[in-house]
């Protein structure tokens, strides 16, 4: 395992087993045994190839991915850290990566090889399945990202992006953060019109309902633990003013006739 | 005619041949010979079935369309009043409908049926065609509907929605006037990430490139002339800050880190 390659068919411990977890749990195990744990699930088999299980046993796979709100990442990473199996591979799948890669670059022994992700879908966007959808990687430590690129390219589908948590953030920030800021608007401005509306008012209106359900810890990770997420935001209110008041002063002027000849 | 009945081939007088006037003009010549008058378009053929022609000429057909700015419409219903023949049947196609409503009832003669009308499509969203697109049909005087709501139906193919210009203009404002208010805020807070992005985004974007190129008119109809846009635009402006603030106050407070176990 040291020199990056990954095993034939070796174990994976998933933690969390919330909206994500459950979605990618399945693609997982129909190419590697899962063992999952998470704190409401009672052990025992969930499907072939994958059973819920305790801490300790889940922490003891070669490979680790971590389906936890980002919120959690610190005590997961505690939590396990004494469990890990020598070079185990740790990866985690938050909605932000500057944070997770501080934490589990803190947190986990140096033995371990660490690789943060974010894959660019949910429940929502990956209803029909997750090939075609994007992931983005970002190797930590010890990590040659090869074999898992290979793995998550050819055998589930994805289109892999190799980058920085930086330079995810920034993006992500954008991205994600102005998608959840408008719905958020859009949510507190009440009913939007669907029969007197436009093709792209009603693409704005399914960008929103995709993410109008997500979790919780997914919306506040998003919108707070991102630390580009702030800037992005004040800048959109700042030219969002700019431009109400600029209307607003257009609204005063007298009404443009113009001739016709 | 006054019967509201469409004779077999009418001749159609098509005022403006901007970008919606070229879109449409076409669709219409497939079944009626159509008179373009446009003050940029030399008078002579156009295509078969259709021809350029002037201003007289285009306002002698039974039925007559203006693709005019909405800044322009009192200009032009002023110009062609005297020649529209008895019982012509006048439509507009404006962003609008308040406002053009007002002024045909007002400038055209007393024995003219008017009808507002809305094709909710453009250039953009109907370049593979207009069949399947929605129209919104506001019949104004002397007009009853069935007749053009049978024409625009079975043989364009459109989704007729039949309403009343505030009804109209108080969806629309929220309709077109979010989604041109957030192309032109995402148009000044520069590149957008295109690789690092989610589905939801992906659609967002999508939606404000398709208005991005609309006609200066078009925008300024929206944002302006729609007498319900302005309280659309500074109640999103009015919440986006409340929810900036709430954020801001929330990235203040202490890291939420959250035991598991």
């Amino acid at each position: 395992m040291s020199d990056g390659s990954l095993p034939s068919s070796p174990q994976i411990g998933l933690f969390g087993f919330g909206a994500f977890g459950r979605l990618i749990a399945p693609h997982l195990a129909a190419h590697c045994p899962v063992r999952v744990h998470d704190p409401l699930l009672p052990p025992g088999p969930l499907m072939p190839g994958m059973a819920a299980t305790n801490l300790e046993d889940a922490a003891a796979c070669p490979i680790v991915i971590l389906a936890v709100p980002v919120a959690r990442m610190q005590a997961v990473a505690r939590a396990i850290a004494p469990h890990l199996p020598r070079h185990a591979l740790v990866a985690d799948v938050g909605s932000v990566k500057i944070l997770p890669a501080e934490i589990l670059c803190r947190e986990l022994p140096d033995h371990v090889r660490i690789i943060a992700t974010h894959p660019l879908f949910g429940p929502q966007s990956a209803r029909d399945g997750i090939a075609g959808h994007r992931i983005v990687l970002c190797p930590l430590r010890r990590t040659r990202p090869g074999a898992v690129a290979a793995f998550l390219r050819r055998t589930l589908g994805l289109d892999v992006i190799l980058t920085t948590p930086d330079a995810h953030d920034r993006d992500a920030a954008m991205a994600q953060g102005l998608t959840h800021l408008l719905a958020r608007i859009l949510s507190e401005m009440g009913p939007m019109p669907e029969r007197i509306s436009t093709s792209s008012f009603d693409l704005i209106r399914a960008a929103t309902a995709m993410v109008r359900d997500d979790a919780p810890d997914v919306s506040h990770a998003i919108a707070h633990l991102n630390p580009h997420a702030g800037a992005v935001r004040r800048r959109f209110l700042a030219i969002a003013g700019r431009i109400a008041e600029s209307d607003d002063a257009k609204d005063a002027a007298p009404f443009p006739e113009r001739a016709f000849g």
